[in-house]
């Protein structure tokens, strides 16, 4: 089948999907959850096979980690797929109601966006959480994984549709592609996706971006900072710009450039170089840190990196407000953070910095889905419409109106024979 | 100065008018509305310099009307800035509320979207209302106008951006586009410009669409459709059916293809026949309409064109699923409706179209941000993310996420030395 063709069907399954009731939903959730657990010895052993062949073809270490689909990722899917069953049925919510006049109600009404088009990396239980995301919230799916993990995906792809289909899900929803080319073309397809939701590095996502007229949500690169301010307490600064930096160095909300306010400079650098150095942190300084600390210099191009390793870029600054310009000078829009005891200064950064996750007084490892408390986190956002930041399942879904009349007619209220009442109804009245 | 200029300009004011409170934006609105007052002789010359040069160019009557801005505009507009004035401020609005952890709470908070760059037609009202939706909901914007308006945009441009920065607003969030090239230019913007929301002909907006990076909130053609079911109310539908066709033709919500069930089609067709012919509409019809009224046939291209003229589309089909296949197929997401009394019929229309506007028993012409109770309307769109159908102020939000720590890090969580509660934060309770 065609690229093409598969999208067709996943459009055709879709809009089948968004009509769908949300019972034979958690019936096929339930479904999917319970034959992954009868198949998993076959699971297991296409994922030999995977992690086999990767080995051979020496993948890094920690990709064949992220490759494995063992008992452990098999208990963490099927839990995160009873989670979501539990949740309520997202298509149908009404989000805003209007008496527009006697007999013509207006329904502002939540539904599935359509068809998601999601490329993700080789992470295998990443296909589950994602699958199940989109058939509770009614979407059809174009599944692109990474190659090295073609049978376990396979297997996983199969053993969803199945237990779905049974369940009275519409065949086709779920659609899975294997090759590169296949996102090339997926690209085109404006007809028929109608978001792109790509995960992969900082280039991949950015040529995404830049190659397609359907809209993507998702992040290319995080140039996260931490502010400490003038007023910072140094007992709380020193913890914080660690665990940002060092929690976890090869992701999208780790720190990478820390600004520190004039005075605080000269007591809080000699701490702070020791608490990272302890952590194998490399540090790059501009002229004024380096004049206080004995660490590289750093040069414009560090300001504008995305390090994803032990190296964090260090600027003095005269000002909160000297922060916020370099924060909008060279960051992404993802996170960023202030330090600070002074309520004032803080709330000022918050109000100001143009970026989809502020932080006050806490790491930015912090801007998560899960530790935001979204349930499973359908990516991040730095896009400034639809959705920012970390974005659950919300993400998938788009509303439309539903008018219900009596034979009313524009003429009427154009001719002043009839007037618009306009009068809110309370949402909490209506049944569903 | 350069469009890049204007654009960095407004980039750099809307990041201050974000954090603007929302007294300061009401004395803003207060003080436009009262200068567009006192400086009324001034504005209508320069509106009589732009209607003289476009008569003597022979400008279509229509668009020499829309191109008038006299009392009658000028009541209108300041009537709109009041009713502005009076709505709460959106920006900082709590959204969502959630406690993480003890001392950790994360908020939703609305905020502007940034830099919209808006292109519209000759009407001159057109820029106060934007620009005042604009200034409230805290956007810089970029206006392009027509340019046989450009006497009198400059004026109210000029007026508009003096008595804001007098009322305290950054200078430079509103900048005023003249020429075609300055459109293309625009494109090209995307760090600078977060949204364009472009109002013109079909062509033109697909022009955008296809050559910007930049998210396009709009739409470009209306392809509407009226279903009559097996079961409608004749006394109904051909009121419906003339009011949507012939209120207003040259508009994206007036009907183009009328879908009729076949058993209905005897009886009903030849009333339809004399109540639109009456109105002057052409009728096309399918090979079996043809067999039972006296009108010309149609083809193919019938049913994929948005004739916005007295001229109407006929097809007989055998089930509302054949209905809504016609119109997922040539149909643009733009306003569908059912004609029908079976209540189960239309629940089901209304769940399976996928459109932006579903109609039951009304007229496609209500498909309107101020029909719909929205307040001034940003644009209709058809895109399938961030807002959908008629769209008002709330179009032009977004949100960030907030994070209150107290010296909170991460490392805590993944040790299991804390754990998240994820406790939701009644909204009400808290104080904007």
């Amino acid at each position: 089948m065609s690229i093409q063709d598969a999208a067709r069907e996943a459009k055709e399954a879709a809009r089948k999907l968004a009509a769908l009731d949300g019972k034979t939903k958690n019936r096929a959730l339930e479904g999917i959850a319970r034959r992954l657990t009868e198949r998993k010895e076959n699971i297991f052993a296409a994922n030999q096979k995977d992690l086999e062949r990767s080995r051979k073809e020496e993948l890094a270490p920690p990709l064949i980690k992220r490759l494995t689909f063992n008992q452990g990722k098999l208990d963490e899917v099927t839990t995160g797929i009873t989670s979501l069953i539990a949740l309520d049925d997202p298509v149908g919510k009404k989000l805003r109601a209007t008496e527009l006049d006697e007999g013509l109600n207006l329904y502002q009404v939540a539904c599935p966006i359509g068809v998601i088009g999601m490329i993700f990396e080789s992470r295998p239980d990443a296909l589950v959480q994602i699958a199940s995301l989109c058939l509770k919230s009614g979407n059809g799916v174009l599944l692109k994984g990474g190659s090295e993990a073609r049978e376990t995906n396979r297997i996983l792809a199969d053993i969803i549709a199945e237990a779905s289909v049974d369940a009275g899900c519409p065949a086709g929803w779920i659609q899975l592609l294997e090759s590169r080319e296949e996102v090339q073309e997926m690209l085109a397809l404006d007809k028929l996706i109608d978001l792109i939701i790509p995960r992969g590095s900082n280039s991949f996502v950015q040529y995404i971006m830049k190659n397609s007229n359907i809209p993507v949500m998702g992040h290319a690169d995080g140039i996260c900072h931490v502010y400490i301010d003038a007023q910072a307490d140094p007992d709380k600064a020193v913890p914080i710009v660690v665990d940002s930096k060092t929690q976890y160095v090869a992701v999208c909300n780790a720190l990478e450039t820390l600004l520190i306010n004039r005075s605080i400079a000269p007591t809080l650098l000699p701490r702070l170089k020791e608490a990272l150095e302890a952590r194998n942190v490399e540090l790059r300084g501009c002229d004024e840190t380096v004049g206080i600390i004995d660490v590289e210099k750093a040069d414009e191009k560090d300001w504008e990196t995305e390090y994803l390793d032990y190296i964090l870029s260090i600027k003095i600054v005269g000002s909160p407000q000297e922060a916020i310009d370099h924060i909008h000078r060279y960051g992404s829009g993802h996170t960023d953070a202030i330090v600070t005891e002074d309520v004032t200064a803080a709330e000022d950064f918050m109000n100001r910095v143009d970026t989809a996750d502020v932080l006050w007084n806490c790491s930015t490892r912090f801007a998560d889905g899960f530790r935001y408390g979204l349930g499973a986190e359908v990516g991040i956002s730095t896009a400034k419409i639809h959705a920012r930041g970390p974005v659950g399942m919300e993400g998938l879904m788009i509303y439309k109106w539903r008018l219900y009349g009596n034979g009313h007619i524009v003429d009427d209220y154009s001719t002043g024979k009839k007037h618009f009442i306009h009068r809110n109804i309370n949402i909490q009245d209506t049944a569903k």
